[in-house]
């Protein structure tokens, strides 16, 4: 017989195994068991970064991601050794509390939401709903009935990199912690706080600052905007892939912003247009500022 | 007995759809047959406007999709009647060479790639192989061994958006005839054109510009660089996603200009990049000559 360390894994059909995989289902049963999954090497590793309170975070994001009470489980094939040593190493830094489990390849599939996993998956416990985001921020974008799962993590990434203060949701956006939105994010959930379910209307009332909303048929282009305008602290609304945004969201805008189209094409995908609203904002507020 | 059009075709086991499927598979096969897939009523409805002449596009753009010779076949359900009627009514415009043939759902399905068909798909002509990039242009989008397929038609709609003259490719990059990559285009595939196996070294040594490599480890910054620099004449190199570009790509470039990154994200997509640098010169270009 040979060796097998205590929590190496080998049957996909295990209690525990489809437990986890269930995680990558429906929204009702993350929200319902206060759990998801961060899967793949970039995600996983920030959540585990962020138990270990290595990530240099704001205060509001360690609100969200607590060093010590961020991560419940993790698996992981004995590839990831070879695949991301580095990450390999930070598992043995994780706390007795955290159920950390070598499993076979058949399992980690089995539990994956990915056509192919990527060596390891963390089961990450869900923040408390109880967060309100602030209204003095410099940068906000704001996810209003976005439906593609890609589409918002792309944008919450993107925002990350913008040096963002945070991200809110409305009521009918996508929820970001299902699989897809989360490997979209390339480890940025972690960076930045995401506060779901917000109410647009009350939350750009309150904002100390300027709302953009980004409108194809806004009156105001992004190149005929100033830099001490765009400097100013924003939130970008970004709506609905086919619809965009509603009479109502528009109506809590000081400007409907639109991307110019210098060539023939007819629109730009919404993850594109919300990259180039937060950096043009982001390097008009940076480089005014040095 | 029903009437049938003559056109109508329900088996998905003919050796013509077994024909255009063929076009979703492998690139060899496409360059041997000269002929490739426009899937979806996007790219469709762009390939049939450039067969009508509709497309208000430059004399090298019409190189490639010359009217009356760009469109061989039209397949189409008779649900795109009621999802898409504008581009119903636009194929009884298409003159009697090219093949119209409406089809059912099960054929369709055969022919595409998609996961699910969207009731058009168009057989295209590959551009004739001799075209040559103009060292004359304001701004050019080279793909230097992009691999991911939608990231290469995201950044072709990207730049056409940008107002780009061009897109050239380099030898090792996925070719953008495939179906996955003419889809993400959205059409824009039709709307510049887009130079394939390019030599890079002899393309820049030409071109009356500067060249900027897009590379996150560069040591000018894109929010440093004046709106008079990005306003001139500019190739931007985008290397792999993975590797990013080789010394050689590099040594290419008059600058290696780094998107900054202010939050904690470690890195951007390669399309993310792309659509920030081309638009930060589009819009410096644009706003210069206004």
């Amino acid at each position: 017989m040979h060796y097998r360390p205590v929590n190496w894994m080998e049957n996909p059909n295990a209690e525990r195994v489809k437990r986890v995989a269930q995680l990558a289902g429906r929204s009702a049963v993350r929200h319902r068991r206060k759990q998801f999954l961060a899967e793949g090497p970039q995600s996983a590793a920030e959540a585990i970064r962020a138990h270990l309170g290595l990530l240099e975070v704001s205060d509001s994001t360690a609100h969200f991601w607590p060093p010590g009470r961020t991560v419940a489980e993790v698996y992981y094939t004995e590839h990831l050794a070879i695949s991301n040593p580095e990450l390999s190493d930070l598992l043995g830094d994780l706390p007795p509390e955290v159920f950390v489990g070598k499993t076979s390849d058949s399992v980690l599939q089995a539990m994956s939401d990915a056509v192919v996993h990527q060596n390891i998956i963390a089961v990450v416990h869900l923040p408390a709903a109880h967060a309100v985001p602030s209204p003095h921020s410099q940068l906000v974008g704001a996810l209003v009935r976005i439906q593609d799962p890609g589409n918002a993590g792309t944008i919450i990434r993107t925002a990350d990199a913008a040096g963002a203060d945070c991200i809110i949701t409305t009521p009918q956006t996508v929820d970001i912690y299902n699989p897809k939105t989360v490997r979209s994010t390339a480890g940025s959930l972690f960076h930045l706080p995401v506060y779901t379910g917000v109410d647009l209307e009350s939350y750009v009332q309150d904002f100390q600052g300027q709302i953009f909303a980004a409108d194809g048929y806004g009156d105001v282009l992004l190149d005929q905007t100033k830099p001490t305008v765009l400097g100013r602290p924003t939130v970008w609304l970004f709506g609905n892939e086919a619809r965009g945004l509603n009479d109502q969201e528009l109506s809590c805008a000081d400007h409907r912003v639109a991307v110019p189209l210098y060539g023939l094409a007819e629109s730009l995908n919404v993850s594109t247009a919300a990259t180039i609203c937060l950096y043009s904002s982001a390097m008009a507020q940076r480089s005014g500022s040095s």
